[in-house]
């Protein structure tokens, strides 16, 4: 497998997580990536080469910390990353868990509305993120700006699939049908369509707005929500705060027909706080578990579960979890309960 | 002014708004379009016809109390009435404020974040809802649907300067820059445009992901917040959840340069509940509330929300807001405080 550790706090929570890795022993040979950065972006215009996306091509899995810098254009460099490696690989799955780790962090008012555990699927190869889009006149009056959202039935019908393939109560549908024409028509057919194959499994539709506002009232109440590639993004990170913050979050983009999977923690580079050791590593190493689970080894993924749950219900983390530690110890903590 | 009541619990909620409007003998003449609803759309295929339009535009503002029905296709009635309305008015801004209406409502667990008090001002005439797009193939595997988010700088420009003239401490403008290319750029341009020329005012940007976050991580840190349509309708349908729920949330549809306001209360028609006399008046009341201090009337508008703070610290209200009022009883409470 390989891994681009990336910018600003990614290669310090990736180093946890590989010392994790190795804790388990699960001979994993791996090919890391440490120079695809935006350093090198910087020197040489190229985000990642094309030798480099063949490495990660070629590789059964690969785990990448964050990547961003402010010194750069956001959208480019990330479109040369992260959205090159999604759209050029077809990982069209972006799977997103959200479980409340302990109760302390939940922002929640109501204990009984605390335990969420569902996951956001997102449709991660279509829509606004497509890069469809141009421009008139730009920097005058009259400028006009477009971006297109496109929906295929090829691309919805296989996301809405793999949503229900791992759905163990219930998948609810979100979308915008009532005010976004064509997209919406689509995504209600396709749902409902796959929606009556599947009698076994409870099935509710909601409009994005309504769904944040029911995420919030009792998130407990949601199993799998599926969802296009704008608004799985913002109802995975409503999600992950309502599990208690981005720190713990996890994340994998998947190609379901091919196998391969890219996994990355939810948070960013934290670019105030990189470089300093503080970063809480629970984050990539729940991520290094899913992709180890990912890979086969479904032991080796619960254990690391179940010793991050041990950590933080000792509080045996960095503050942001209700602990005192550095990086370092954080990570030290997790596997010492392994 | 003219009076849509609309269709579900709209009539019943808009009854209550008007005993408030009467109880303030503010002498403003009535032109109620109580034949604009889905029943007639259903018969004649039209949801507002030109005759009612033209009564609409001829007024000074109008309250809506809530349009759809579950026998239409929502997307082509909504655009019939609310989203005509929206766009050939030129009603570009929708203010939307979020204010925590008592401590006992919100959902948040720490007492410090709970009592928010800000404003969604939502960009309402461009976006994903100008309804530019089309389909290729409809039902077949190879289908696929285009929507396209349009910005204009005319449109950008004029929000945010909106935004600018009701902030009190602080504006956030709320975008997808780091991944949707056209509109971001646009509105970042805009956006430090408009910040540079008002440096007496605190600015701040985020991601709309990160700005659920944020908004559920402490909502207090926010003034007003600006966004396009799309984000501009998620964030503030949050904003109302944290403020304690729709039942309590209002909307002013706004052409700053005309004056016309178009004023609905944000929950919808809510048909589980509709006829039944059960309810929550208080948004369509704060809505009321809104349009006359729109129309000059401070000292009323004042005097509204002065009566619901009342009611609602008194508990005499529908059991969504704590209380256990039907809607006609929670009317008359906030008329007795009046
Ligand atoms: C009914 C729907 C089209 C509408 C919108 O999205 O604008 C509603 O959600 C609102 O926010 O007023
Ligand atoms: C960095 C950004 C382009 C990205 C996205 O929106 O997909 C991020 O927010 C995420 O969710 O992985």
């Amino acid at each position: 497998m390989t891994v681009i550790p990336g910018d600003g706090i990614g290669p310090e929570v990736v180093h946890e997580a590989l010392l994790t890795l190795e804790a388990l022993d699960l001979g994993l040979g791996l090919d890391v990536l440490d120079h695809v950065n935006a350093d090198a972006y910087l020197r040489t215009g190229t985000a990642l080469s094309d030798r480099d996306f063949e490495r990660v091509r070629a590789s059964a899995a690969t785990l990448l910390g964050a990547v961003g810098d402010p010194r750069t254009d956001g959208t480019d460099y990330a479109r040369g990353v992260l959205l090159r490696l999604r759209f050029d690989l077809d990982l069209y799955v972006n799977h997103r868990p959200a479980r409340l780790l302990h109760d302390r962090l939940s922002p929640l008012r109501r204990k009984e509305h605390r335990p969420l555990d569902c996951v956001i699927v997102r449709e991660n190869t279509e829509g606004l993120y497509a890069g469809i889009g141009g421009r008139l006149r730009p920097g005058t009056p009259h400028e006009v700006a477009l971006d297109v959202e496109i929906s295929t039935g090829h691309g919805v019908e296989r996301v809405i699939d793999y949503a229900f393939s791992i759905a163990r109560r219930g998948v609810c549908m979100v979308d915008k049908s009532n005010a976004v024409r064509n997209g919406g028509g689509l995504w209600q057919r396709r749902w409902r369509e796959a929606a009556e194959a599947r009698p076994d499994i409870e099935t509710t539709h909601l409009y994005v707005d309504n769904a944040v506002m029911q995420l919030v009232a009792d998130p407990t109440r949601f199993d799998v929500i599926v969802a296009n590639n704008s608004y799985g993004d913002i109802l995975s990170d409503l999600a992950a705060e309502l599990a208690g913050g981005l720190g713990a979050a996890t994340s994998a983009n998947l190609n379901a027909a091919t196998g391969f999977g890219l996994f990355e923690p939810v948070h960013g580079t934290a670019p105030d706080i990189a470089g300093q050791g503080v970063a809480n590593p629970v984050g990539a190493i729940l991520t290094a578990g899913l992709m180890v689970g990912h890979l086969g080894h479904r032991d080796a993924a619960k254990a690391v579960t179940r010793a991050v749950d041990r950590a933080i219900d000792l509080e045996r983390t960095t503050p942001d979890l209700g602990g005192d530690l550095t990086t370092a110890e954080a990570g030290a903590a997790v596997r010492a309960e392994l």
